[in-house]
């Protein structure tokens, strides 16, 4: 019986630039040209539009993975799916994480744990009109489906992580869309609350939610996105760019088909200060310590990786009290910066993935966000 | 036997010049004329140099102080002290801390446990000169001597936090030392690395050091402010400021010759993400939860108040790890920011009292930093 | 026969609070309670939404016309009209001028050239619903038309500036305008491209071009609101605020029926460094040099006072090369300051009212901005 | 008779790799592998220390160039002089200058006008505790003495503009130095106005002023550095940065001994708003329009291209009022968007050159800076 074995490796960067931890983990075979699926990484820079920090690190990442593959650059985005969110403003290391996967035999029957497996899928191209409003909702829901078979995993409650990229809006597509009598959802192209971007990222994670039974279809309308935050997914993290033109999905879950040594969990925290809900994620991957208590030192060791956004919340109060962060001028990178401690805080470590800074999201609850970990089983 | 009864009311800003809060404690006899002895806050604002939002809480608290105490507005100093810290970024609340103390009858004799006591004590003098120097951190020694004395306090185990401000360099102050043969220690007036502010609150920590027997006289000299990391206080949070010519301090302790219902602790964060010496801060001062665990809603429910600072690390590795923030333009907003996450993920309120964002300091040991707890002992 | 007599004086401002200019003013009989009818200012701070430099401005400079005038503080507003714009990055020297105007006795007939006329009005209340679109474009028009007789001025080319505050949108009145099954043009509260706040300066900017006629009624719609920006006025400067129900107009143009030592005149730029714009509203104010020419001493001497915009750019290219200021995190701070500069440079002073920041607007042709201009006639 | 064509050709930059502008004037024959001598340019980014843009530029550039000289990577530097300049705030288009130099044969004797020559040279090593004091000093002067021979100038009357870039100091160069005994200028990294940064720039200047006799020997001294303003360079531009070892100087002057078609002039600003001093250097450089008036388009379009700096100025007075811009967060980006402007409201165009954002320097007199242009003379 074939079954997926997954792993995952996290190398600090030392600049945008440096693939030396990659090179090394392909020198000592540990990725292999085969078994690459993904690379998910954070990078330096202002975090912003135009952040030369990512996207000189995805240029020298695609330069690199081509040679590494023996595919033309252009080539490899079919091979290799890249997620780079920029900006690691406080206690984010720059880092990036391989993600490998190869079909393995197991003897058939038993009884298997369940471990980690990853599935992928593209999405059928999403026109500008679309884009924030239900046709991308449709769309990426069917691509999430898609991913998750590509996975082996049939159950929702079996999912933990749906890394999703969609197009954005740009100047050039709102202009096709409007020529063809088309109207777009913003004209706003920055990741403001009315922005293009935003609503890009947020149909995507209702996508997701539709797939996976979060929220039924029959809630789902084009008037609910960026509206109705009591919708929304625990389990998808979503980003856009102008220059896509089809979504795509990377599921990861876990499966007893599956010869991982890793397994993956995930959580949600309830506020912007809550502590207990990145720990509930350590635990729900398989950390041993109890709900009063923290995670020691033999834990942690076991942790490979945390995923969290760090989506600021949509009202001005937490627990009771004022804060002054929805008026400011660098909200979006203190936003960002502030999930960056509370996961550190926990985890003991300063390589984890934290995107966010965007006000408000159907990524995560209402003021909370979404926390995943994957976790060492023995 | 007169003892102090010393007691501490936190009250939520709404806007920099909200004096409500306070205006409410006066109403119910909480605070009265002749009890008030500091008040101590966070303004929301830039937290830079021209912060208008924590020159307007200043002029309207002391115009509030003025009216409550029934004094001219520049003789409000004499009577009740004023530490307002700008900048609330990110899960910060601004909030004003409001302190009593007044002498109350007990009886002679018997077994008391060491309560809250507070002390005040204006320095000498500090002469342009000597801002950053030896003349400084000599001239803060001895008033921390003194308000030690007006705490009641002897031994320096008993001291938890001293709040210290003193003068800083202005272009006029530089002049007239110049213009009198003299050198000053920095011609840049920012919080920059090298700037005067810094110097002046560095130097100012190291008085309260050397007071308090935590680095002996010996080892200090002009060439070790900023120099010499290894030379620390583990209670002084200090700040200066150009339109003042004498130091100010502020002592808070614990004593068995004390009525008051709260005490005082502290401990120090070894790192930029240590959650374990905010925790320890709030068990040193009293909170039950053991080292493996956290508090519980019934222990967080006698928590008071904590004040901590959120100095920058001076190099740009953690555990291991290396971060941004140092060469990040917003560092001294970001570090902030942190630090108020830090704190408010432990207490799980935002109405900490956190200051910090300059680079370095010998507040608190290398890389940490200083946390104080206030706790209601029964 | 009885003529307006109007008067402007310009105070440079040492803090937000500062009124000492005002005062001195005051003391030396410029300005009198019965002929102060404006204040229009620049105050230091951040300009963005909660600018406690501005607002503590606002707060001293109310309580310091309330006692100038004997009338409570919230009776100031009918008597003068306050105008503050938060932000002088750069070149721009924060500043008060106070506008007077009395009715003088002159005889009839004769041939009075042209001098400075002031008008205003309030317009009829504005709902939520309103702001952004053709009730609040409608509404405008109709106090511009009403603060035009105010003045005494019939024809639009005798009107060379109209300064316009308008209300916002907010949390709360967004609601009510839900509760009542209405909506809103944005519920982006910034001044981002989609935001709320630059909706209502639009539409603004739009009411006093159909009342001046520089757009007519039936090119007006909901929809072309911040879409097509081949209309707009040449003379609005625009602004709006949450707090406000209704919108205020202040007139300044030209009449025979004046007399005024002061004229007025505008013109507008045409890109983002177009300093002859500035130069030709000079001259349209009656400065003598030629348009190959620039002002000299003398003619500088004349100048009493500039406003201008400095809105951003809606394209990224000027004059056919790129810039990075519409991607820049900065770009409402830089933008202001760049027309503060583009202003200063011509006028040889930095105490010029130079209000913007945000991206395109009604107010000025598309890329370009407006530039009124009072110069002493003799 | 041997004499050096020199000349210059601006291309924007559509990013930060973008090197088509160059490959073009290379298939054009307009750059030659033997000919070209230093390419100048603004990068887009953050301009602060870690400014990928900048960096990635830096790293696309070389490798281009490698390519178009047919030598290795690490070469490039021996063939070809590298001046980027970070941060394109406001109208400051990215851009690149390439400047080309050959050798041609023109008839001996005959009356020649004088025109654009170009010269370099490396200095000797700087060692840590050299930078910002006499060592750099003497140093860059001998390294500038050189340039000039190597460009055939020998009056420095002649000399326009030179361009330095010197050593700064790091962490290891730092702990280099004070474990040899020595001391070093500042323990602060920045830019800020203690920071080895401005240090090593205004020592690099004040070489320059020594060589070309501006300021003499004797005046010199470590302690002049940063603190008499007095002595400055009006055609030095200086950068630093850790990762040298050796001062490289390009001078740009007039020499009769030149068959280029391009002339070079310079003047300097009295002042952050002085327009006039941009004009002046346009008709130094051989623009002709008379002193009250503006350079006609006709003029305009032999203007090749402007290298400006912009300083802020050490004091919060411009002709007499306040500006403050000294305490602005931003006032580095800002500072350097405003020359920027300056720049091109006189220029017409937003391709010119300009750097600074630093406060006060020895670049240009007090409050001013240096602007030099370059002019195709027929």
């Amino acid at each position: 019986m074939k079954v997926q074995r997954v792993d995952m490796f996290v190398c600090a960067s030392a600049t945008p630039s440096d693939v030396s931890g990659l090179q090394k983990l392909a020198d000592e075979g540990k990725i292999k040209p085969e078994t690459l699926v993904a690379l998910v990484g954070k990078t330096e820079g202002t975090g912003a539009h135009d952040d030369w920090g990512r996207i000189w690190a995805d240029a020298a990442l695609r330069e690199w993975t081509a040679r590494f593959l023996g595919v033309p650059k252009d080539e490899v985005a079919k091979h290799v799916i890249f997620v780079l969110s920029g900006g690691c403003p406080g206690v984010i290391t720059p880092h990036i994480a391989a993600v490998t996967r190869e079909l393995v035999d197991v003897p058939d029957g038993g009884d298997r744990e369940k471990r980690l497996v990853v599935g992928r899928a593209g999405s059928e191209a999403i026109s500008p009109e679309e884009v924030g409003r239900m046709g991308m909702i449709r769309k990426v829901a069917a691509a999430t489906h898609e991913a998750m078979k590509d996975a082996g995993l049939t159950d929702p409650k079996d999912v933990h992580l749906v890394m999703v990229k969609v197009p954005g809006l740009t100047v050039a597509s709102i202009r096709d869309a409007e020529s063809r009598g088309e109207t777009v959802v913003s004209h706003d192209l920055t990741f403001g609350p009315e922005g293009a971007g935003v609503y890009a990222n947020d149909a995507a994670a209702l996508g997701v939610a539709m797939a996976l039974g979060e929220v039924p279809e029959s809630k789902l309308s084009d008037e609910v996105v960026r509206r109705d935050w009591d919708l929304f997914s625990e389990v998808a993290m979503t980003s856009s760019g102008g220059e896509k033109h089809h979504g795509e999905v990377v599921v990861f879950g876990n499966s007893t088909a599956s010869a991982s040594t890793l397994r993956i969990g995930h959580s949600v925290t309830n506020d912007f200060i809550d502590a207990e809900g990145v720990r509930a994620a350590l635990r729900n991957a398989g950390l041993q310590f109890d709900s009063d208590g923290l995670p020691d030192e033999e834990d942690l060791k076991r942790l490979v990786h945390v995923f969290a956004k760090s989506v600021i919340p949509g009202n001005d109060h937490v627990r009771g009290n004022r804060i002054t962060l929805l008026d400011d001028v660098h909200a979006y990178e203190i936003g960002k910066a502030l999930g960056g401690m509370l996961v550190a805080s926990v985890t003991g470590r300063t390589t984890n993935y934290v995107s966010g800074g965007e006000r408000n999201s159907h990524q995560g609850p209402p003021d909370g966000n979404i926390v995943a970990a994957v976790v060492r089983a023995d």
